[in-house]
């Protein structure tokens, strides 16, 4: 599937394959959970690892740069004059591990089988990032320079709702001039086709603590007296949405702007296996608002769901409590003009207006991101468009993915930059599940096309940017 | 408050008090948890402890019987020739200890504070199985005989819905021929007032296991397409009950015997002070039935409880999944005619049939046990109500239990014998809760009770009986 960019740097590429491969299974070793406090080592240790790999092929003003979280690294090479200055952004954080034993090989022991390498964080997003570096590798190494002006910004908390970014992109703003910005954390369309998503959602991430006692009930002497936290919370739950899955906070959809006709029509058109897509899932039935298609849910309608739920006696057997308290997180998928904060405000109102008055209720924020949209016809993302046909032999399809890139919105809205999301994961990757995998033919043609894609920008004018 | 039995016998208790207190906390440390299995050994090593010391003291026949789960300690004392004969129901076992974080000191290693023995089991039931061995022992050791005949019957398995002991039970009739069984497994009223229970609710004790996908998915690429496991078994569980607490099982009520006025005037009598109770707990307010009392709610009203949820990501931070799957327990408190079997078949094909479409729902029945209920005015009870009058220098009040011990209506259905229900635990002991405890003045003039108990079934014509 990989056609040739230019012979000295596909030759680089095939002598350094083991080595590339070796590379990519040391970084993805690194067990950098960012959510999880005991790891914080292990975030700092991979920043390091990459800030060493930039450092070795030759970039400049390497620096991991502190943000009072997990740091970013930061690396810039500047020297194309009269060229475009591109800010990329990868993360290399992962999400948690668990359920630890559905794994079928341990997750931060990365393992090839066939055509896929397998483990935590090899697709979503180190993966990714990996190959951006490797890329860089390649054209310093065979051509001594880069096409274009690249300011490299490595996150290290994407996984946990980016907490620090904002922060740190507003105090480093002096160093931040560019034309447009490249994220590589998105993927491929169903069947592995090549893809440049032109939406993503946003995220509102939430909290529901209910208590009751200060201990566990005995079930017999108090049950039917108190009501209990996890009845009480599966009532809030079940209040949140009908049985549709239309949301019933009110106010959610206010800032929803609706699909035109044209954007349903091109949804339609994509090439997209329903009955696939259900066997493939092993459901018994798909799920979602009547009124709209499975793919306008996916990528153009906002979302609730609960990530997690716990309360009282999870063991084997029987134990006769009423738990002493009762837990979720929930969290939305935004879309269009919704506002985290706004919607964050609408939730956490109403569960306290459906709150059983028995027990108490708290709803804390963990943190979101604002939903964000490209245009289809900006030069960057034809520049893409270009890179993606060239490596792989056909015209890339524009999606709207139902993910979140917080990011994202922030370089739009803090940096006033165009963003192009051009990922390479396979469509069913598992990311944040068991057994992630990355399509390794997908890995090394990513490379071929970001080297591709910097040759392409190059051929354009700043001034046509508006970065 | 401990009136003397008779002066050999206070002589020898009073001797032997540093002694029984260390017995009392070395059967305490064996952490006999039934319900888990990596606690099997500890379970047959209190049976055996247990056998020991009936050995000791001179009981025939003892016994660490097999069941096919924990064992039930058997041992008789039948030369008390035409006397009653008693059956003495206790158990060994315990129920588990999470959350380990609440408690003060270490749930298997029991401390003294003042009046107060705290540790897992010191209350429910190893403290009240403990004064039966130490009243056996008193009596022996200074009579040289009991005033009764006695088949001891200690069970392994009563937090794990004795799922082995009918059977047992019904192998061992030939050697269960008794006059009526003595339970103690029960308390005191609130205040700590001597009391008899002539009431106790049923169990019915459910898994709900929610499906989705084999494994969690990524709630943006998947969020709006399909059901979440956690989000469905919350609206099932919001469909079991409404917000007052009302069941909505459809035939739940059917076998339900309303009190009749004069059962409700006696409630009422009842020394109960619901500001206090609301107090003690803590909550912003009680819940449950509108039309019923708490005390009738607590002891002659049937209950559903989540005792434990579920389901995703249950760690710090944000971890963004729709979860493979979502799991309840779920029990009810039965009372008068309602049967388990019948209430978990009604109870499951409820929740079956409110099953959201997009997910596998499965409903497990993990055990239960029948409501009972014993006559006040049994010539046995009454007996008992002289001893603990006798003891205390007050005279009981019979109690209804919202509590549940499945032995008792086995033991009036499989061997057709009256029971009596003679406990002494504090009314706030924590059973089943962090920081368990037992009053050491309870379990005290316990010892003098079940003495006293025996000389007033001494004086009983086993015709009288009835058994």
């Amino acid at each position: 599937m990989t056609t040739a960019t230019d012979p000295l740097l596909e030759q680089f590429l095939a002598d350094h394959a083991a080595e590339r491969l070796e590379s990519y299974k040391e970084l993805v070793r690194i067990p950098s959970i960012s959510a999880l406090p005991e790891h914080a080592a292990d975030c700092r240790r991979a920043a390091e690892w990459i800030a060493a790999d930039l450092e070795r092929s030759g970039m400049d003003h390497v620096e991991v740069s502190e943000t009072g979280g997990h740091p970013v690294v930061y690396a810039d090479w500047l020297h194309a004059t009269g060229a475009p200055t591109v800010i990329v952004y990868c993360h290399y954080d992962v999400q948690p591990v668990d359920p630890l034993d559905l794994w079928t090989s341990p997750p931060f022991e990365p393992v090839v089988e066939g055509d896929r390498i397998l483990g935590r964080g090899v697709a979503d997003d180190k993966g990714q990032l990996h190959l951006h570096l490797r890329a860089i590798e390649a054209l310093l190494a065979t051509r001594g320079r880069l096409p274009v002006n690249l300011r490299i910004v490595f996150e290290g908390e994407e996984e946990s709702s980016s907490v620090h970014l904002d922060r740190w992109l507003e105090a480093n703003r002096g160093r931040l001039a560019a034309d447009f910005a490249l994220i590589s954390d998105t993927g491929f369309f169903d069947g592995n086709i090549p893809s440049i998503t032109v939406g993503l959602r946003g995220l509102m991430y939430a909290q529901i603590d209910v208590t009751g006692t200060a201990v566990d009930l005995h079930s017999g002497s108090y049950g039917g007296t108190v009501d209990n936290p996890a009845n009480a919370l599966a009532r809030i739950i079940a209040g949140l949405k009908d049985g549709d899955g239309r949301i019933l906070v009110p106010g959610f959809y206010d800032d929803v702007v609706e699909l035109t006709e044209e954007e349903r029509e091109r949804l339609r058109e994509l090439p997209f296996d329903e009955a696939a897509y259900l066997e493939h899932l092993g459901l018994p039935a798909l799920h979602g608002e009547p009124d709209y298609s499975t793919l306008e849910r996916r990528g153009a309608r906002p979302t609730l769901d609960v990530n997690g739920i716990w309360g009282g006696f999870q063991g084997e057997g029987a134990k006769t409590i009423i738990p002493a308290h009762a837990h979720a997180k929930v969290s939305c998928r935004l879309v269009t003009a919704q506002d985290p904060g706004r919607i964050f405000a609408a939730f956490r109102d109403h569960v306290l207006a459906i709150a059983p008055r028995g027990v108490r209720v708290e709803v804390r924020d963990l943190g979101g991101g604002h939903p964000s949209l490209t245009p289809i016809d900006h030069p960057a993302t034809q520049a893409a468009a270009r890179a993606l046909a060239a490596t792989f032999g056909r015209d890339p399809v524009y999606i709207r993915e139902g993910g979140s890139i917080p990011v994202c919105a922030t370089f739009e809205r803090t940096l006033g930059l165009p963003v192009v999301l051009l990922g390479f994961d396979p469509p069913d990757q598992r990311a944040h599940a068991p057994n992630e995998w990355m399509d390794l033919g997908n890995y090394e043609t990513g490379i071929r096309t970001i080297v591709r894609m910097w040759d392409e920008v190059a051929r354009l004018e700043p001034a046509d940017l508006g970065g």
